[in-house]
C-alpha cells in the first residue's frame, strides 16, 4: 500500500478543511481523531473519493506516512499537544517532522522544539489563519521552526495551500523556534484590537445615531470600498443578516458577551514583558473581559438608571456638546470613519511594533515586510492596509513606529481632528469606546516631546529614593525631599 | 553573649531604616550585608549606641539570633533571594522563619514557601509600603505564610514596628503562602493609576492651562484639604520645590522618563489571567513604557511639528471646542478636579476587585475591609478614601464593584459630567490622559446593559464557528454566515 505525503491529527473543522485543502494540491493524507466515528465519518462523506484515509491509532498513522514523516497537529493548545507528543515519540524515528497547526503559545512552542530537537527530530511551530473557509481555500502561514527542515520538508507543500496574494503564496519562514506561533499570537492580538474599534463604530451608530443594524451595515460595506478588510467586510454582510425566527437584524438578538481562546491575553502580557505598549489591543482584550461580566453589568447598570439601548447621557454633558462636536448625522459619521480607520492603523502599528521588538529580543530575526506580505491575503486581518505596511517595512525595516512612515503619516495630519471628535462625542453620550480612545492616547502620548512622567519620577524619587534624570545635564539625581520641608 | 530578637539581612535605605525602626521599639537586631563596609558603618554611626550588632557572615548572623530564629530579607526581588535562602538553610533549624521583606514577585514566594516549608522552616512573604520614610516610622505591613507563625513569632513585632491608624497598627495577617506578596502587587498597581492620574492632572492644567508647577501646587495643595492622599499632599510638596542650581521650578528641570521596578505590570499581567479588568491601571504602566521611550517620541513629535510643550491641538479641533466645554480656566478646573477624583476611585476600585478574585482564585480567603484597614496608613496608598472603602467592604465583601456602593455611587452620579468634560477637553488639546480615559471607558463599559460584544461574537462566529448566544433563550448557537450569502 503507498504510503501518504503527510499524516494530520485533529478533525475539527480547521483540521478537516485542511485535510481537504492538502489533498486538493495532489497530496495524499492519512487522518487521524481522538474519535473514531469522527475519522470514519469524514472519511466515508466529506473526504469520499478523495486520497484521505483514516487511521484508528497512532501506530497505524505513523505506519501509513512516507519518511520522513510530516505529522501535523491540529488539536486544541495546551496539554493536549503534549500529550500526542508523548505519545508520538515512541513511534517516530530520526528526521521525523512533527508540525504544531494550532495556536499553541509560544513559549510551549520553545518548549517543545527542545525536547524533540534533542531526540533527533524536527519540530515546527505553523500559526495558521484564515478560520474555517482559508484553511479549506488557503490560508495564511506561519511556519517556525528550523529553516532547513522549512525549505526542504515543508515549503512546497504549504506554498501549495497557502492563499495566493499577487506577489506569491501567503506563507514564508517565519524565524526559528516559536517565532511562527509568536507571529500569529501577534496576528491575533491586532485581530482583537480591528475587531474592537468596528465594534466601537457600530456602537456609537446605534447609540448615539439611533441607526438600524441594516443602516449600519450600508455605512460599512460603504466605507469597505475606501479602504477594505476582510473584518469590515463580514461585519457588513452580519449587520445585513436577519434571524430565520424572528425575522429581526441577527446581531440584535445575539447575546453581548464575547469570548476569548487566550492568543489576544498572551499578546498583551508578552508586550508588557517586552516595555512596548500595546494600549488598542489592551483595551480590546479588556472589553472581552467586560462583555462577560454580563450579569454585573447589569446590576450596575440598572443602579445607574440605565437599562435600555439608549440610555446614556449621564452627567448632562450631551447637551452642552452636541452644537460643537457637530453631532449631526452626517459630521459624526464622517468623524467616525476618520476614528475607525486612524485607531485601526494603531492596532497594525502596535502589533508590528511588538514584532521589532520580539525579534531582538528573542533572536527571531523577523522580516517585518515579508510579514506584512503573507498577511494580504488568507487571514483575518487581511486589508487594504497591509501592502502599504509591507511597502513600509521595506524602505525602513527599523522604523519607530507605522505612524511617521511615508505610508501613514500624511492620514494622521489630516484625519486626527475627526478621530478626536468622534472619541468626544462618543464621551459625552456615555458609549463605551475604550479601544478608539486608548488608541487615541497612544497616538498623543507618541506624539508628546513632553510627557507627565517628570512629576511621577519626582514623585517616585519623594517615597523610594528612586533618583531622576535632569533635562540640562546627564548624571542621575537624588533630592532629600523631607529637608527644608 | 545575648542572642538578637531578629537577624536582618540587606542594608539598603529601607532594611536600615526598619532596623532602626525595631531596634526603637525594644527590640534587639543584628543586621548584615554583603558589603561588610556597609554594615560596619552603619552600625558604628547611625545605629551607635543601639541594640543593632553587625555580622559579617551568614553563620555569624544565623548563630547570634535567639531561637526559633527570625531572619528578614530586605533584599533586591529575584535572583538574589534565591540566592541568599540557599546559603541560609544549611545554618537554620526546624521552626526557624525565614521572612522576605522585598517585592517579591508572588509566584517566586509560592515557590519559596513550599520548598523551605517542606525543610520543617516556616517562610513568610511580607509586603512593605511607605517608602524610605514609612521603613523607618511606621509602614503599612501586608505578611503571608502560615497563620499559627504569624500569631506566635512575628504579630507583636510587626504590630511594634507598623503605622498606627485610629482603629490599630496597620498589620493584619493577610492569608497563606503569597497572599502578602500578593496584596502588596495590587496595592502599587493601584499606586501606579493615582501617581499617573495625579500626573496627567497636572499636565492638562499646565498644557491647556498654561499654569506653572507653583500654581499647579496651590491648586493640589487646596484639594488635598477636601480629599486628601498621600501622593496628592507629596505632589503639592514637588511643584512647589525649587532647583537648587537654576532656581527654576525642580520639577521642570526633571526629565520625563519614570522608571518602573515591575510590581505594576506584574499586576496587571495577573489581571488578565484572572479575568478582572483594570484599564486604569493598564493604561498607566503603558504610560511609563510610553516615557521611557523619550528619544522615539522626540522623533516623532518633531514630524508632526510638536517640538514645545504647548504645541498641541492637532487637527483644530480646540477652536471648536472651547466654546461648549466652557474651557476657562476655573471650570476645567472644578471639572479636572471631579475627573482627578472619580479616575483615582477607579483605580482603588480596580485592586480592590483583583483582591476579591484572586481571593477566590488563589484560596487566599482576604478580607478586604482589613487590607483598607491597613493600608490607612504607612503606605503609599493612604487617603480619605481607605476608610469609606473598609466601610463598604464591612457592608458586602462580595460587592460587584466599588462603583455601585453607598460610599462612592453618589459621587460617581454627581460628577461624572465633570469628568467627561476634562477628559473631552484635553482630547481636544491634544494632551494625553491615558488613565483617566481608560477609567472613564470603564466606567461606562461597567454601566452599559448593552455593550458591542454581540457584533464581535458574530464575527467571531461568521470566521471562527466559536457560536453565540441569544438574547431571547438559553443555548448555544452557530450560524452558516456564508450560507445565502
Amino acid at each position: 500500500m503507498p504510503k501518504s505525503d503527510i499524516g494530520l491529527i485533529g478533525l475539527g473543522v480547521m483540521g478537516r478543511n485542511l485535510a481537504l485543502n492538502i489533498e486538493s494540491k495532489g497530496y495524499s493524507v492519512t487522518v487521524y481523531d481522538r474519535e473514531p466515528d469522527v475519522t470514519e465519518r469524514f472519511v466515508s462523506e466529506t473526504a469520499a473519493n478523495r486520497r484521505i484515509s483514516p487511521a484508528y491509532s497512532y501506530k497505524e498513522l505513523v505506519g501509513s506516512v512516507s519518511r520522513p514523516r510530516k505529522i501535523m497537529l491540529m488539536i486544541k493548545a495546551g496539554a493536549p499537544v503534549d500529550s500526542v507528543i508523548d505519545q508520538l515519540l515512541p513511534l517516530l524515528d530520526n528526521g521525523d517532522i512533527i508540525i504544531d497547526g494550532g495556536n499553541s503559545y509560544y513559549r510551549d512552542t520553545d518548549r517543545r522544539y527542545d525536547r524533540v530537537s534533542e531526540l533527533g527530530l524536527s519540530y515546527m511551530g505553523v500559526g495558521i489563519s484564515g478560520g474555517e473557509y482559508g484553511a479549506l481555500n488557503g490560508p495564511s502561514i506561519m511556519p517556525g521552526g528550523d529553516e532547513e527542515t522549512y525549505n526542504s520538508a515543508l515549503k512546497e507543500l504549504l506554498s501549495a495551500i497557502a492563499a495566493q496574494a499577487e506577489d506569491g503564496p501567503c506563507v514564508t519562514y517565519i524565524g526559528p523556534r516559536s517565532a511562527g506561533h509568536y507571529v500569529k499570537m501577534v496576528h491575533n492580538s491586532i485581530e482583537y484590537g480591528v475587531m474592537q474599534v468596528i465594534a466601537e463604530a457600530y456602537d456609537v451608530m446605534r447609540k448615539v445615531l439611533g441607526m438600524s443594524a441594516g443602516e449600519i451595515s450600508g455605512t460599512f460595506a460603504e466605507w469597505n470600498q475606501e479602504q477594505s478588510s476582510f473584518l469590515m467586510e463580514i461585519t457588513a454582510e452580519v449587520l445585513d443578516r436577519a434571524d430565520a425566527e424572528t425575522g429581526q437584524p441577527l446581531v440584535d438578538m445575539i447575546l453581548d458577551t464575547a469570548g476569548q481562546k487566550g492568543t489576544g491575553k498572551w499578546g498583551v502580557q508578552d508586550a508588557f514583558d517586552l516595555g512596548v505598549a500595546v494600549p488598542t489591543i489592551s483595551a480590546a482584550v479588556e472589553a472581552r473581559i467586560m462583555s462577560a461580566i454580563k450579569s454585573e453589568r447589569m446590576l450596575v447598570s440598572s443602579s445607574f438608571g440605565r437599562t435600555g439601548l439608549r440610555d446614556y447621557g449621564i452627567g448632562a454633558v450631551r447637551g452642552a456638546i452636541e452644537g460643537a462636536t457637530g453631532c449631526d448625522a452626517s459630521s459624526l459619521l464622517r468623524d467616525l470613519k476618520d476614528a475607525l480607520y486612524l485607531s485601526t492603523v494603531m492596532a497594525y502599528a502596535e502589533g508590528m511594533k511588538m514584532l521589532q521588538v520580539a525579534s531582538r529580543e528573542y533572536g527571531y530575526g523577523l522580516r517585518c515586510h515579508e510579514i506584512a506580505r503573507i498577511w494580504k491575503a488568507g487571514c483575518i486581518i487581511r486589508s487594504s492596509l497591509l501592502p502599504r505596511v509591507q511597502e513600509a517595512y521595506l524602505e525602513d525595516a527599523g522604523q519607530v513606529s507605522l505612524v511617521t512612515t511615508r505610508q501613514f503619516s500624511g492620514d494622521f495630519r489630516r484625519r486626527t481632528g475627526g478621530w478626536r471628535r468622534a472619541v468626544m462625542t462618543a464621551l459625552a453620550h456615555g458609549v463605551p469606546v475604550p479601544a478608539m480612545s486608548a488608541a487615541l492616547s497612544h497616538f498623543d502620548n507618541l506624539t508628546s516631546p513632553f510627557l507627565s512622567a517628570n512629576l511621577v519620577q519626582a514623585q517616585r524619587d519623594y517615597f523610594g529614593a528612586h533618583t531622576y534624570q535632569r533635562v540640562d545635564r546627564d548624571g542621575v539625581f537624588h533630592t532629600d525631599w523631607l529637608k527644608g520641608r
